[in-house]
């Protein structure tokens, strides 16, 4: 691994007795044997002498199968009543992962959103966390019970049913965390932690020992789909050391064995770049020769903001001939074509071409290294080069730097800068 | 139709503009399609002026699918996550059948059992109905609203999610009729209604337009499957008028088409015999020669109510030797080698033989005119005679008699008897 294991005294010391949060995705209790298994590692928390918390997502498939039913109905189906319908998918994992817990012979209840509850906004079918009474569940965890926790769901203010939008349960962990003062927040799923990169693309990647939440935050942006940027940014806010590890390995022997995702000040060996990461799900449009004038860009991106369209990179040179400039940014794929629509309708703004493309990856990698260290830039750019890869815009962040390519490039440039960067396993 | 299909005064009066408890069955919302043609049902009473509460069942196939994981779990498992499990059915309904509603531009939102509450006792799984808050739900009936309520489920005083065992969802939809005060509870299933016995047995079985709750509960409890004997119990108590019906058919023109199940004085022409049941669910077990002394019987019944075995007939004979006599009784078919091991191990109890068949059906006439009729119990006598069918065992209530026969027997006695009693279709 390229990050030392090294634990840190404040982490270790709270190993010695810990209250957990563990959560398993849809793949992890997909059916009743892998809820079996799941429970298994709750088993050896216990049996290390931790309190445990448990949130469960609905078996993988289930939630798809509720959402049908919904768009069956109505595609323009009311909000709540979607949350009733779909919320029920967490409900069942709940009552068998308890069921399963006792099996074994752990002292084990199931407390659904609207029971604990876990107050939310009334912003139905995306609501957020507003805060969870803990004093319940509190107690019954000192008390030796394992308490097990639907993901996605919560109650508003009106005493209805609230799910959380995608990445639900993910959030539902880290808000119980974050309200529990839990001493770690543990997301199993199938992959067994963060890579410096993809490791169907790269297969040198190794996985990351240690990351930093603004890291995580990036990489989950960027396109590392291990962990939704929503969660991370609760983790990061309310400071709850999360460890992403696979539900179907044996850990045997190993106390930490996926990935933390910490403070900074936590990670005693940081690299310039902690990994490579790229996307495929935005497309880029140019504005040629729009008239170089204060008030131009404004008069382009706010009809989109209107529109509802998530701008990400946007790039506008100095004037080379002092009177016209080009505009390039992207969006998302599924969003192009509406993309251009809107600026088509956009009254009195001269440009001489539109163009649009979905033919483009983006490439970013990302460290928080890079803030104190130069040179970091030069080196993609060269590396780039050295393949033959043109790049077609850039954009940087304090820990990130992302270039847009052509995607017939993808692979070889992730793998390209996985290597330049001193990634690659040795 | 046998009973006149007469609407009396009062009931005619409560359908100018009604309160009326719809509930349908897992048949009835099987799909997104037949929850909408279900849907439909309800706005043709809100086209009426009628103001409607809906109970639904979980879909076809959906409660079993959940009991299977929940027994693939542990078949010992906790009661209280069994309930958890299970009762996300008839949310995930509530919720699509609120929508489907919405989409037809009728105001309606689901109420799941905890929301109402439905507060019932702490029986989990098979739990009663104590009380139903209905102050906010008759609130919105009163606006037009159309309340969705998931059938089966409750709340306890502890604020879990409790089920009411098997028929639940019937149990629902009378306990909340009954808690509204409404003028009809109808009960939307696969059948078009109670029939003078089963159609497929007889074809010349016509549909029952009004029958009283004492018959109706003889013909649940006696093998008709179209009610459960506990709704039926609760109706009757709290007089709830009662309408069985079939959701798979058009009744367009037909206020009540179905069957009515009332108070007696609320039927106008009463035949004699109302219906003929049979059951396959009962076998028989007969103790040869057991002395004829006090307390044997006791000695006999007492250890079968402690092992939790139903006893339903039971003959004992004038002993015609002065010495000993047979004691017959039907328990259950699935407890029956349970009921012949628990004689058995009775300490001090002697008999010659213990014969115990399965090989038996019991048939069963029904009817409030049986009271004042003679002559009833003989016509069946002599009816299964003609046949050659040997009865076994006779037991007698005020409104049925019931008779144990060979079980090849079934379909001839039971065409015998509707004939006898002159219940064949003209």
């Amino acid at each position: 691994m390229k990050n030392s294991p090294f634990i840190s005294a404040a982490v270790l010391l709270k190993e010695l007795m810990a209250l957990i949060v563990a959560k398993f995705g849809g793949t992890s209790v997909a059916d009743v044997a892998r809820i079996e298994n799941a429970a298994g590692k709750i088993l050896r928390e216990l049996e290390r002498g931790h309190q445990v918390a448990v949130v469960v997502s609905a078996m993988a498939g289930v939630t798809n199968q509720l959402v049908g039913y919904c768009t069956e109905v109505s595609p323009a189906h009311d909000a709540r009543e979607y949350d009733v319908v779909v919320s029920s998918g967490e409900q069942i994992t709940a009552g068998l992962m308890a069921m399963m817990l006792q099996k074994m012979g752990v002292t084990a209840r199931s407390w659904l959103g609207w029971q604990i509850p876990i107050r939310t906004d009334g912003i139905h079918g995306k609501a957020r966390i507003v805060g969870v009474e803990t004093a319940e569940i509190l107690k019954r965890l000192q008390g030796g019970e394992v308490v097990v926790v639907p993901g996605f769901q919560g109650l508003t203010d009106r005493g209805r049913i609230s799910t959380l939008g995608r990445g639900g349960s993910d959030t539902t962990a880290l808000a119980l965390a974050a309200a529990l003062k839990a001493d770690r927040c543990d997301i199993y799923t199938d992959v067994d932690g963060v890579y410096t990169a993809n490791p169907r693309i790269v297969p040198q990647a190794t996985k990351i020992a240690r990351i930093s939440y603004e890291e995580m935050l990036e990489l989950a942006s960027l396109g590392a789909k291990v962990l939704h940027s929503r969660s991370v940014e609760i983790a990061m806010k309310e400071k709850v050391c999360l460890q992403v590890l696979s539900s179907f390995e044996d850990h045997i022997g190993s106390d930490l064995p996926g990935t933390i995702v910490t403070r900074e000040d936590d990670i005693m060996e940081q690299e310039y770049v902690s990994g490579v990461a790229y996307t495929l799900d935005e497309g880029k449009v140019t504005l040629v020769r729009v008239p170089d004038l204060p008030g131009v860009a404004a008069k382009v991106f706010q009809p989109l903001a209107d529109a509802n369209i998530n701008v990400d990179m946007i790039v506008q040179n100095v004037s080379s001939d002092g009177k016209t400039t080009d505009i390039t940014f992207t969006v998302p794929k599924a969003d192009l074509e509406k993309a251009a629509d809107t600026i088509k309708a956009i009254k009195g703004l001269k440009y001489d071409d539109l163009a649009i493309s979905d033919n483009v990856s983006k490439i970013s990698i990302v460290g928080v290294g890079m803030k104190s260290h130069s040179g970091i830039a030069n080196t993609m750019f060269q590396a780039l080069a050295d393949k033959g890869i043109n790049i077609q815009v850039i954009s940087t962040s304090e820990i990130k730097i992302s270039v847009l390519i052509e995607a017939d490039y993808t692979e070889l440039a992730v793998r390209a800068l996985h290597a330049a960067y001193g990634l690659d396993e040795e």
